[in-house]
């Protein structure tokens, strides 16, 4: 079918392709020219403007945002709400808070348009492996993209589907990443512990070899980690700087306003900010306590120089 | 080649039947004459007992124990030592403490003959997927086995591999139940947020099934996940009770001796610890302590019936 694509960072670029790929005709928009320009040569229209890309999809149109999420969903929304019909379908595919999703939804309801919320996962494989897909919105709208969703998805089949009405999947992406968190940490833990336990001078890289296949921990996850150490089995030149992305935080809130307890997932979150503080406030006063009731030495210098944390965490 | 082996439960049987498809000639012992049959019947030479297992093996012998960690792998080391021959080889492929591996393994060096240490891992799929076998033990010894492990494994080439010295076969093991406890508690908590989310009637079994193909998140343990909720959506008629089996605790004692930070994997351990206790004394305790302070309601009542926790944390 025709799609217009907003958004052609990593995951927007990728995604264009799998569906030109797939015999759609999808006109794509980026702010940033170059990118426009590679999306046409992986087979898509390209689009200079809101106005261009509007212009060449016929009425009703299926707009699809790949961008980041927060304000600038708002804003895409409000800039292309005029120059559409009601009737035209806006679909949120970024990782958005689902919260807004569903008030975003109420609102294009009744305005007359249709809103699908799709939580996107899949990362820089899914151009490769296709996506997995979490689709919130009314169950009509829904249907009528389903050959969108069939050629993003790894099959037509599978990794894909209707989970609820509007926020519900931006809700299961939510979860989906506060799942990841736990069980993220739960790998980088049990390699520290190998790591340190240098008496047997374990081989990282063999052992996470040997746990790809046959073992109960096998994932996708640890695949990528053999990757990482294959590539690098020391770590050199990485910092132990783990930065954030909303879901996390998100997820954990969640669980707090729901009353249930989360505590893997939220303390999977709370080591990630522990990462980030290279001059810990509360470490500094754990010393002070220390040398106050027992007379502990207390290490002191200079605060290290903070590192940058690279964050996509949306204002 | 040629192997013995001790304990017929669910997994020594299994991986009898493997290694006799293998054309390995295998003698099988079990304390149960009914498991000896049902080995035979799988293709084992049955053995009644320690003279005839040892009687039909030429030596230098190998014998596999598959039994239960702590005292029961000391006392078979002991009945069957004074039948065995100098350069024999003991495997221990159970859950044994690390610890106890590097001490056997010790000992029986002194005496003259060989052990090695094999953390396996595969549960009851490993019969038809073959079994992680994560291995220690000198390397002479190691090498001669080679056979065996190319037919235990799920391949000749991968998911086995000799990791170190005695006792870190199952020294890596532990940690990979470690990492498989807070695995398992990251995909849980997620899908209680989800089950706890009515508003948005989320069908898990269907999430899960999503989640499975091209996400992030997906496993092996994801997708015994989805047969579990295939099987029975709504969990009826299971006990908020997980047990617990050993290798969790030693891996958050260990991460504690090393000085290591294991948050995720020790919380993973102390919800199951938590979900073990329907009358917890700290949180009576909290109860009481609120009412104290603040007047705070506390619910009354007689304890609980208390219901027994299937464990099998070696004493």
């Amino acid at each position: 079918m025709e799609i217009g694509i907003i958004g052609l960072g990593k995951m927007g670029g990728n995604m264009t392709e799998r569906l030109a790929r797939g015999k759609h005709r999808v006109v794509a928009f980026d702010r940033n020219p170059a990118a426009v320009a590679d999306a046409k040569a992986r087979g898509a229209v390209p689009a200079n403007s809101y106005e261009e890309l509007i212009g060449q999809l016929k009425a009703p149109r299926v707009v699809w945002m790949m961008i980041p999420s927060g304000a600038p969903v708002d804003t895409a929304i409000a800039e292309l709400l005029p120059r559409m019909s009601t009737g035209d379908t806006f679909i949120d595919g970024g990782n958005s808070n689902y919260q807004d999703s569903i008030l975003r939804g109420n609102d294009l309801k009744a305005k007359g348009f249709h809103y699908v919320d799709v939580g996107t996962s899949g990362g820089i494989w899914g151009l490769k492996e296709g996506y997995s897909l979490m689709i919130g919105g009314d169950k009509a709208a829904v249907d009528r993209l389903r050959p969108i969703f069939e050629t993003l998805a790894p099959s037509p089949t599978t990794g894909w589907g209707h989970v609820g009405p509007s926020g519900a999947g931006h809700f299961v992406k939510m979860i989906h990443n506060g799942v990841e968190y736990g069980m993220m940490q739960a790998y980088a833990e049990g390699f520290a512990i190998m790591k340190k336990k240098t008496q047997l001078k374990l081989d990282l890289t063999q052992i996470s070899q040997i746990w790809q296949v046959g073992s109960v921990v096998r994932s996708w996850l640890l695949d990528l980690t053999v990757d990482a150490l294959k590539a690098n089995p020391t770590l050199e030149g990485i910092k132990p700087i783990v930065s954030d992305s909303g879901e996390g935080r998100w997820t954990a809130k969640e669980a707090i306003d729901l009353g249930v307890a989360a505590p893997v997932i939220s303390l999977a979150l709370q080591t990630r900010f522990m990462s980030q503080d290279d001059n810990s406030y509360a470490d500094r006063m754990l010393a002070v306590m220390r040398n106050q009731f027992g007379g502990h030495a207390v290490a002191t210098g200079p605060a290290p120089a903070p590192t940058p944390v690279p964050s996509t965490v949306p204002r």
